[in-house]
């Protein structure tokens, strides 16, 4: 039998417990949700000021070369690549991740000359299969596959171009295996295109190892970048000079301040940016990586992985009988940083639990999410998220049916 | 013979004069780059700290609701509409000022079927040529014609699918009749697809009158968004239904909280959105935006030209025999609101004047630009700007040539 003084005692022991320092957490909230928008770092605020007042106020376009504006995209690429594994050189920041979805696909497709499919999930993340959808009504000859997991394997033949995937399933937090995914689609002569979204920042991923050759990212969720922040865009350096950009802008130029009338591309993975990123933007998600720079990933992963499990363990203790029915994997190695359960009424259970300042959120059809973020939560929140919730599901109010036809933003 | 005291007695009847309240303008400096990047409006920073703080930290994912981030980028193209003489929902704001002619021109190749060919001016701003450049290699079938300005009517045929144009010349200044374009365009079936970076914000534009179809613009020139800021786009309202977006992202979807995995385009303007923006730019955008949204544009246009003439004047009066020959048109009604002169030391000059606070840029191969934003200039700003570059072109050491191989960020 789980009691709250458990729950404190890991608190008190808790090797991370300082990075909650970090972050501006609203009393009395339980914040659930930062694997769809992570919480603000303390020290965001400041550093956008900064770059607003100090930089664009004073010294104006002149901060283009005094502030290194130019090669902005590419640092902050570069606080990105430990935390997914990836080397100096192969990341870089701009545009969103939709965009940059495309840019890759597009980029793929191209390179892939006489294969004509993209292979990905029923279940992927919508956006990713809309860009795909999207990029191959603009192109005619090419067509988007969607299969169930289990039958992604089978899927790969001959003609498949480029395998889309995400790597942790944005409802039930199930954790592909990236390694393998990509090995056997390189053994067919597919790319694999991974979207790391919902698991970079939370756990660690080494892009090297597992032998990645695209992938994307949000900087929004685990790494705190804040709303809209700019996305990322990896290509393994053994593909940077064989893959064409198409959204070919003027950041993306071998030599941009030629302003030459012929789009040559630049050697690196800077022929990937295109326009100019937002700097405001850029400098709030330079604090968000710099703290996750700061943590040791395994470390974080570990915290994750027994919050998910207590918190399954907990609501299984207090919320029996109450309509809620797992729909994470309960193996930990198998789950992204987030658990989520079956509930009929799961829309009007997160809109009552908001009530109660515990953030999670609802994904259609009747999934309730919570999202885990190590580095601001503690052990004592999932105990007091799961009390709100079991107080809601014994009430007799949560599920109005009022509640129901009203959009969630999420 | 023009005298400091006539452009003194100009600032001190200048019905605009107490706009440049509302902007920073660092001590010592004559800002002649607005064209390139807007100076920071006052209240930007205290707007931005305010969407990072209040929204962001406090009601963290809520805020997509709370504070109405969904409808943001809306609200943002139906502020940009009356300074472009849009109508209200055909403008909306997201994505960067090169992934939005993406956007349009793939659209539009892809509803002008059996015609292959993009128009564009061989002088038109780089990006825009090489987004052009890098859609019709990702389609194959199609190719971008670039053409001398002179020569753009006679290059009008059948197969243009697409003609591509900057409203206002980069280099020279030299601004495009648009509606007689238009007119010429779309009597041999093609499409214009207007970029207004360069003159949203400086002088009115009629979008309706013009029958323009398809127009682009950078948040960051002359209307003073910031470093980076999110662009906009504009879709005719007549062809809001029948043009297809090839960026098809979340956003742009009719449902997005649905999380369906079939993608459904918006009925409206929306549909050209892909991901998310950021809403920490849009909120300085915003700020510059209310600004604009408050000048009477005909008086900025007023201002602008009369400050052209005169700085023509003067360059002519102060400067004889320096090297400097006027590259921008004399006639102010075919000018944007910049002056330019060829300087066969032009990059030098441009740096030897930012050293005695007058920022002005340089354009390959030989041109020296002025940006003229009547909102916060001053008619004596003309003055001291001339008298300096007067004093650096009179100076030996201008022309370094050490400067010379350097690259100059503008």
């Amino acid at each position: 039998m789980l009691e709250r003084t458990y729950f404190e005692s890991l608190d008190a022991s808790d090797p991370l417990a300082s990075f909650r320092d970090d972050f501006v957490i609203p009393e009395g909230v339980v914040y659930l949700d930062g694997n769809s928008l992570g919480a603000l770092p303390i020290r965001s605020s400041e550093r956008v000021r900064k770059v607003i007042e100090n930089e664009w106020g004073i010294s104006l376009i002149s901060s283009w070369n005094t502030h290194d504006w130019i090669h902005y995209p590419r640092k902050l690429g570069d606080l990105i690549a430990p935390i997914i594994g990836a080397g100096v050189g192969e990341v870089v920041v701009g545009d969103s991740t939709s965009v940059n979805l495309f840019k890759l696909l597009a980029s793929a497709l191209q390179f892939q000359e006489g294969k004509h499919v993209i292979v990905s999930e029923t279940s992927n993340f919508p956006t990713d299969i809309y860009v795909a959808q999207g990029l191959v009504s603009l192109l005619g000859a090419h067509q988007v596959q969607l299969v169930d997991s289990c039958e992604l394997v089978d899927a790969l033949d001959d003609d498949v171009a480029v395998v889309l995937l995400t790597h942790v399933n944005f409802r039930t937090g199930e954790v592909h295996d990236m390694k393998k995914i990509t090995s056997i689609a390189h053994s067919k002569g597919a790319l694999v295109l991974w979207d790391l979204s919902h698991s970079a920042g939370a756990f660690p991923i080494d892009l090297r190892d597992i032998g990645c050759d695209l992938a994307v990212g949000c900087g929004y969720k685990f790494l705190n970048g804040g709303p809209g922040s700019p996305s990322y865009i990896y290509v393994a350096e053994r593909l940077q000079s064989v893959l064409n950009p198409s959204l070919s802008g003027w950041m993306g130029h071998v030599a941009p301040f030629e302003f030459d009338s012929k789009y040559r591309p630049a050697s690196g993975i800077e022929r990937h940016l295109c326009g100019t990123p937002s700097v405001i933007a850029m400098a709030a998600l330079e604090v968000g990586l710099e703290i996750v720079g700061r943590a040791d990933l395994s470390i974080v992963q570990e915290k994750s992985q027994q919050m998910g499990d207590l918190f399954i363990q907990l609501v299984e203790q207090q919320c029996e009988g109450l309509g809620l029915s797992l729909a994470s994997p309960r193996d930990s190695s198998r789950r992204g940083s987030q658990v989520s359960f079956h509930h009929e009424e799961g829309y009007a259970v997160v809109q009552a639990l908001m009530a109660k300042g515990v953030i999670g959120d609802f994904r259609k059809p009747d999934i309730v999410r919570f999202g885990l973020a190590p580095l601001y939560l503690r052990y004592t929140d999932i105990w007091d998220a799961v009390d709100a919730l079991r107080d809601v599901l014994r009430s007799e109010t949560y599920c109005r049916t009022k509640f129901r036809e009203q959009k969630l933003v999420t």
